[in-house]
C-alpha cells in the first residue's frame, strides 16, 4: 500500500499542501454533526495526531459517524492548511475505508487513565500519548547510543546471556536449565547430575557482560556492549526490574580520566540527539510528566560535569547527616539520598564521584597508590542518583590475583581474565550505563515499569 | 592518553605525514638485526597492521629486541610514507614504551591456526586476523540494520527475554527459575509449587519476539526488534546455536508484498554498508575464506530478487528429485538442499518463496483465499538457504480463533493477541532475520561458532 506517514505530513507540509494523500491509522476521537464530522487519527509515526474532516458527500458517511474509538482506518483526502486553527493542517477526506472496527468497550476511551491502570494492559498502553512518547524516545536513545559509539569506531560486541559464571558476584541470578524439574537427574550421592543439563553444567542469566567485554577490548581497543542483563533481586521498587538493558563500553590504553570523558560525551550526545529528534515528545514530558525537565537537560548539555573524590564527598555529606535517613561516614556505600544531595544540591549538575574505598567496590578495579581506594567512578545525575558506574581495571597480574584471593574467588574460574594480564596487559577502563535509568532520566518518567515495553518484576511476567 | 588510532593513520594519511604521533597496540610480529628492527603492530581499529621501524638510538633498544609476540606497546614516532614498499607508510619510532609484556608461550604465534583450535580460546581469538575481520564486520552489520530501520522511522522495541508463553510452539525452550533445585517447593499433590518461583509461574527464555512485536506495530505502525533469542535444540550442526540474535520488523497497514520489498531493501542496504565500510575485511574474506564472495554480494546488490510460489517451486524441484537426499512433493517442508537448489541453480540470486501450505507454517499466518496456503514468504540466498522467514499475519478475529482451535492452542493464553484483532485490526506483516546467518552470509564463514563472540551450543557454555 502506498501510504504517507503522519510524521511526513507534519515535517514536510509544503510538499503535500493541496495534494491528495492516503494514510493508515487509528481513531483517537470523533466529533460529528448531521452533515459532517471530525476524526482525530494517529498512525504511531508522530506524536501529534492528524485531524480529518469528512462530510455526507462520502458514501459511507453514516458508517463513519458510528465508528468506535480505536478503529483502524485508511483515509484518503486533500492536505489543507488551517492557519486559523490549533493544528497546522487537516485532511479533507475523499474516501475513508474501515480497515478494522473497534468495540464500544475499547479500554482506551478518550479520558485520562492512570499509569497504574495502563500497566494492566501492556499490549494496549503503547497506543496512548504517554507511552507513544516514552517508547519512541526509548528507541531514539538506543539508536543515539549506537550512533555515538559507531561514529567513534567502537566495536559492538554481543556478550553472552547464558553464562556459567557469576561476573561480579552481583547477587541473585536466574538459573537456566532444560532438565525436567519433576524428574531431576541425580548422581549416586543424591546431588543433581548437571552433566545431563543442556550445557552439561549449571548455567545462569548474565548480570554483566563486562569481563567478556574486556577480552574484546584487549583485541579491538574500543568496544561496547548493549544487551539484556538480569537480576533476580526480590526488590519491588520503582527503580528495579529483573530484566533490563545495559550498555558497557570498554577501552584499552585508557585510564579513569578517559573513561569519564567518554561517559560525559556520551550522555551529552544522547540528550542532544533526543532534544533534536523528538521535540514534540520532550515538550509533552516537560508539560505533563516532569516540569523543568527541558531546563535540566539543556543545562546538562551546556555545563561541565562536576568531579569529587569519594573522600571529599563524604566530608561534604557528613555536614548534612542530620538531613539523611542513613548517616554517612568514610567507608560506607552511598545511598540514593546521598547521591541526589551531591548532584542536586551541592553541584546542581551531573557529578563524577571517584576513588571509592576498595571494600565497597568490585575485585577487578585498579588499586590506587594509597592502597585503600580504587580507580572507580560513579556518575550521579539530578533526579536519579547513580546512572553510570565504572572504573579503571586492575591490569597488574599479581595485584589482581592477590585481590581475588583476599575475596575468596577461585582463580581457576577466572583464568581467561588473568590471561588478559599475562599476554600484553594494557591499562583499560570501562563503565556500565543502565539503559532504563537513562530513559527515565531523559523522559522524567518515575517508574521503571513505564519505560520497559513488557516489564519483568517480582511475581510479574505478563505477556 | 592522546593516542591516534591506526585506522585514522591509514584513512587520513596525508594529514599525518611527517608528523609525530603516538599509538597503542599489540605486537603481532618482529624482525630485527643488530642495530635496527621492524615491529608489526595492530591496535584493533583497522584490519591492516602498522609497521614500526626502530633503531639502537632508542634507550631501550635491547629490551625491544627481546619482546614477545602479544606485548602491549605505546609507540611514538614519525609517520613516514614508503611509496616503494608493500605498506603505504611506516612509523619511525622515537620512543617505545612496553605497556604490558607477553610470554614466549603466548598461544597466538605468527603461524596459521585452525578455526577449531582457535575455538578453544574464545578470549584470545579476536586478536587474530580472521576474527578481527569477522567481529568488526558483525558490529557493522548490526549498526547497518539499526540505521536502515531508524532512517525509515521504525521504532526499536525491546521485547522481553524471559517469557511465560511459548510464542510459536517453536520447540525446546530453556526454563528460567530461582527455585532451589535441591529443595523444590511442592504442592500437597507433589507437583512443583511455581507460586514460590520468582515470577510466581513457570517461565522460559523467548524463542521469538514476534507476538509482542505485533502489539507494538498496532500502536507505532512500523517497529523492529533486535535482541537475543534461544533454542534448546539438541542439534550439533554448523548452523545452530542455543543463543543467537534475531531482527524482527513488523509493519501495520502492510501486506506480503510490502514485506518482501522491505526485506529486499534491508539486505541490499546492509550489504552495501559493509562493502563500503569494511573493504579490507571483505577483500580478506574473498581471498581466504570464501572465493567468489565479493562477486556474489555485488550481484545481489544489483539484481532484483526472484519470486516463486511454493507450489511452483515444488514443480521445479520435483524434476530434480533424483539429485536430492529428501525427495519433495507438495505439502512437504523444504530442506536446505532444496532451498539452495532454488536460489543457486534455478535463480542464481536470492529468491522469495511464497504461499506455503498452512500445515507447515505457524498458526498466525494469514490464510489465502484458496483455503490451503498462507501468505508466508521465505527469502533464500545462495550459500545459506533460508535467511529470512516472514508472513502477513491473520488479521481476522474469527479466522485466527478458528485456526488456534484447530491446533489445540488455548485462546485464553493469547487473549492479548486476539485483542489486536478486536480493537482496530489492520493488515500487517513482518519477518525474522537470523542475525548470525546474516553474518555468515556476508563474511562467507561456514560455522556459526565462528561468528558469535562466545558461542553457546550443546554442552558448551565457555566463558
Amino acid at each position: 500500500m502506498q501510504l504517507v506517514s503522519i510524521k511526513s505530513l507534519f515535517r514536510n507540509l509544503s510538499e503535500y499542501e493541496g495534494k491528495e494523500v492516503t494514510i493508515g491509522g487509528w481513531l483517537r476521537s470523533k466529533r460529528d454533526s448531521k452533515t459532517f464530522g471530525f476524526l482525530v487519527v494517529n498512525d504511531g509515526t508522530f506524536f501529534e495526531p492528524l485531524q480529518v474532516v469528512y462530510s455526507d458527500a462520502l458514501v459511507n458517511f453514516a458508517d463513519i459517524s458510528k465508528l468506535n474509538v480505536g478503529s483502524a482506518l485508511v483515509v484518503t483526502g486533500v492536505v489543507t492548511p488551517t492557519p486559523q486553527a490549533k493544528q497546522p493542517f487537516e485532511i479533507q477526506a475523499t474516501a475513508i475505508e474501515v480497515e478494522g472496527a473497534s468495540t464500544p468497550d475499547y479500554p482506551l476511551q478518550k479520558k485520562r487513565h492512570t499509569l497504574e491502570y495502563l500497566r494492566t494492559m501492556t499490549h494496549l498502553r503503547p497506543r496512548t500519548n504517554t507511552f507513544q512518547a516514552v517508547f519512541r524516545v526509548r528507541s531514539m536513545i538506543a539508536y543515539a547510543i549506537h550512533k555515538f559509539f559507531q561514529e567513534r569506531d567502537f566495536v559492538y560486541v554481543h556478550t553472552p546471556l547464558i553464562t556459567g559464571s557469576d561476573c561480579e558476584g552481583a547477587g541473585e541470578m536466574f538459573q537456566v536449565t532444560t532438565m525436567d524439574l519433576n524428574n531431576l537427574p541425580k548422581n549416586e550421592d543424591g546431588s543433581i547430575d548437571y552433566r545431563q543439563d543442556f550445557f552439561a553444567k549449571p548455567t545462569n542469566l548474565t548480570v554483566s557482560g563486562q569481563l567478556n567485554g574486556e577480552t574484546y577490548a584487549m583485541a579491538f581497543k574500543n568496544i561496547y556492549t548493549f544487551g539484556p542483563t538480569f537480576r533476580a533481586e526480590n526488590s519491588n521498587t520503582t527503580r528495579h526490574a529483573a530484566e533490563f538493558w545495559m550498555i558497557e563500553p570498554e577501552m584499552a590504553f585508557a585510564d579513569l580520566d578517559d573513561n569519564m570523558i567518554l561517559a560525559e560525551s556520551m550522555l551529552k550526545y544522547v540528550i542532544r540527539y533526543v532534544l533534536e529528534n523528538a521535540p514534540e515528545e520532550m515538550a509533552f514530558f516537560n508539560q505533563f510528566v516532569d516540569k523543568g525537565l527541558l531546563d535540566r537537560l539543556n543545562h546538562v548539555v551546556s555545563s561541565d560535569f562536576g568531579h569529587v573524590t569519594y573522600t571529599d564527598a563524604i566530608k561534604i555529606l557528613e555536614k548534612h547527616n542530620d538531613e539523611f535517613e542513613y548517616k554517612v561516614s568514610w567507608g560506607c556505600d552511598l545511598q540514593t539520598e546521598h547521591e541526589r544531595y551531591l548532584t542536586e544540591k551541592e553541584f546542581g549538575r551531573p557529578v563524577f564521584v571517584t576513588d571509592y574505598p576498595k571494600e565497597i567496590k568490585a575485585f577487578y578495579m585498579k588499586l590506587n597508590p594509597d592502597g585503600k581506594t580504587v580507580a572507580a567512578m560513579d556518575c550521579l545525575v539530578p533526579g536519579i542518583g547513580e546512572i553510570i558506574g565504572g572504573s579503571q581495571r586492575e591490569d597488574d597480574y599479581d595485584k589482581l590475583l592477590c585481590r581475588m584471593k583476599e575475596l575468596n574467588l577461585n582463580p581457576e574460574d577466572y583464568e581467561f581474565y588473568l590471561d588478559l594480564r599475562k599476554y600484553g596487559s594494557a591499562r583499560h577502563s570501562g563503565y556500565g550505563l543502565g539503559f532504563e535509568r537513562c530513559v527515565m532520566y531523559l523522559t522524567g518518567m518515575g517508574n521503571i515499569r513505564d519505560v520497559i515495553p513488557f516489564p519483568r518484576t517480582v511475581k510479574n511476567c505478563d505477556l
